[in-house]
């Protein structure tokens, strides 16, 4: 029994036409008009399957084939559909629409498990405007609660509790994932590989035993704005010259750390953004992603120490408040050696490694057995 | 004879009344609601002091006091009355009306001067929505030509030579202000420091005798857009770290130039900005002021040197545009020479030095003998 790869790759194809940027990309974060679009067209496809469609809280969309009722409890497969803005076609739409692509190709070939199967997309489980990324899955484990999400607007001034509502979600079904969450028994997602581990090996999937950890602070520079002419360089408290040597410190204290440490300022923001005004103000967002806690903690901490200096010198403020902690997580075991033993019985090369971004299987694994497959790029 | 130095600092903040905003300073870029009421204003209180009122192609505001004809043409005071958004009372505002105050005083002593006297106020002489700063003096002077202005658009959508008929100019008067130039014999313009000289020496007032030039390029570098998690820090072709050790590089070679040059980057922007993602572009805008063209040109050069070797070690791409080459202009010896032989006699302490920023004196200079002072702001 095999899956139809033209079917999966023609509907990989058709989900990149929502959201599909003038760059050749897809830009499509959760709650944006293509979103909504990609959202009713996954779930008339799934009824169509006759699948039992589910809503949750936080927007995540659910589909059921039922199984022999021999075992309780559900096996979950997928991922998400939003994507990064100008992202790839295939991060995110591949573990779902290969997850559709298993339970179409289950129900023509009338097999019925002892389990129930169920397809799942999360919803907002990239880096958005609401600083909220592995949303759905964060909301469903229990790890988000409303009392954290009630005032919570993105830059726009968009409210998630709204914006949860029109996507069939809303803050009021809360309550109902936690009941849902007792009866899942498995989490497995498959994904394309974002480094280039498999790329550089040529081998076309590996099994991920563990997910690393992230740290994010958001992070505020306060200098004084001023006249970029008349102000001599002496008399200066330019944020923005701080912030490029707190920059360059994230990059020096996590190079030559291999796959076990990295570190990144990606989004930036300068007050008053003016060519003849000295920044005055810069905000941005650092992160430290590694293998284990306690070497996140000391990348931390040298940074800390390095940026204090810094703002000494320099008579800037530095104000910090950290959003997300994202302890490494280990995978399950049990999973991993299945999918090992089926390779080599299929003799499919694969590696084993760790996942240097957080997904949705991470957080699946605080209810569930939770796992992950890495799929090479090209 | 003496002006009467409280009606002046009435009449300041009376004109501070218009445009006033919630945090405390004034908001009135031209051809704004509250910039047309000041104009009234003041052409109304220039007719009711018998000048001849003149609105020329620019929208320049300009009243002439009539001399005894004993010498030609005009001696021109005066300044602008538009503010930055959130600007002080004095900027613009105290040269005006200082002029307005002298020619007063000149009256209710029935001095007759042998040239005439005339007050201007340049329209949008601070950077404003239409990307012109010192549009009126520019205009004036002939630098900036009809077929420059024609079609030119605010972010708005507005005109903005349906914005000059509004404010009583028109593009079909430019020709008119060649001939308004031929008779002008020297324009001296007061304004507040905006730096911190007269202050740090606590000294009232300063001549300038030259302005500073200032050169402005658009960057746009270009590196690698990845995953902050899945892309170790050897791969990276990260844009932002590369930019920070470029910023830095302005920083170190203006630094310790006292007011012969300063360097400033004022304007940034990230793409795809977004926490995790590795910033694959980043556009910024430096500039850098000086005394001298060689010693603008000769930091403009080292800058570059130093960041050659930043894009050939990062492996980014760095496109530059210049946008703005306003060479240093050398104000009039005279002028200044007299101003500092009555400051000596009225036993006045003063300063020499020169503008770091741009204003209409520097332009008036192509046509007539030019100067400026500073008073200090505390």
């Amino acid at each position: 029994m095999k899956i139809n790869i033209n079917r999966l790759l023609s509907d990989i194809m058709e989900y990149a036409e929502y959201g599909k940027d003038d760059q050749g990309g897809v830009t499509r974060p959760s709650f944006s008009q293509a979103d909504h679009e990609v959202r009713a067209k996954f779930i008339k496809e799934l009824e169509n399957m006759d699948l039992k469609v589910t809503i949750d809280g936080a927007a995540n969309i659910w589909g059921r084939h039922e199984g022999n009722g021999n075992k309780q409890g559900s096996i979950v497969i997928g991922s998400h559909l939003d994507s990064v803005p100008n992202g790839g076609k295939y991060d995110g739409p591949l573990g779902v629409l290969m997850a559709k692509e298993i339970i179409k190709t289950l129900i023509e070939n009338n097999v019925i498990l002892d389990h129930d199967l169920e397809i799942v997309s999360f919803t907002a489980e990239e880096s958005n405007d609401f600083n909220l990324s592995t949303f759905g899955s964060r909301s469903f484990v229990g790890k988000l609660k409303i009392e954290m999400l009630q005032d919570v607007f993105d830059s726009t001034g968009a409210r998630l509790s709204d914006e949860l509502i029109k996507a069939g979600g809303g803050l009021d079904k809360f309550p109902m994932m936690t009941e849902m969450g007792k009866n899942k028994k498995a989490f497995i997602e498959l994904h394309i590989e974002q480094g280039q581990r498999l790329e550089s090996e040529n081998i076309s999937m590996a099994f991920i035993n563990r997910v690393v950890g992230t740290y994010r602070s958001k992070v505020r520079v306060i200098g004084q704005s001023n006249h970029s002419g008349t102000t001599l360089m002496e008399h200066r408290k330019d944020a923005l010259t701080a912030v490029a040597e707190m920059i360059l410190e994230v990059e020096r204290h996590c190079q030559g750390s291999g796959s076990s440490v990295v570190g990144t300022v990606g989004k930036l923001t300068v007050f008053p953004n003016a060519a003849n005004i000295i920044p005055g103000q810069i905000d941005f967002i650092y992160e430290v992603r590694g293998e284990t806690e306690e070497k996140i903690q000391h990348k931390v901490n040298v940074i800390q120490s390095a940026w204090k200096e810094i703002a000494s010198k320099r008579k800037v403020d530095v104000q910090q408040q950290i959003f997300l902690d994202q302890k490494p997580v280990v995978l399950d075991e049990d999973i991993v050696q299945i999918l090992q033993s089926t390779a080599k019985e299929m003799e499919e090369p694969f590696m084993v490694f760790p996942s240097m971004a957080i997904h949705d299987a991470a957080h699946m694994a605080m209810i569930t057995k939770s796992a992950m497959v890495f799929v090479k790029k090209h």
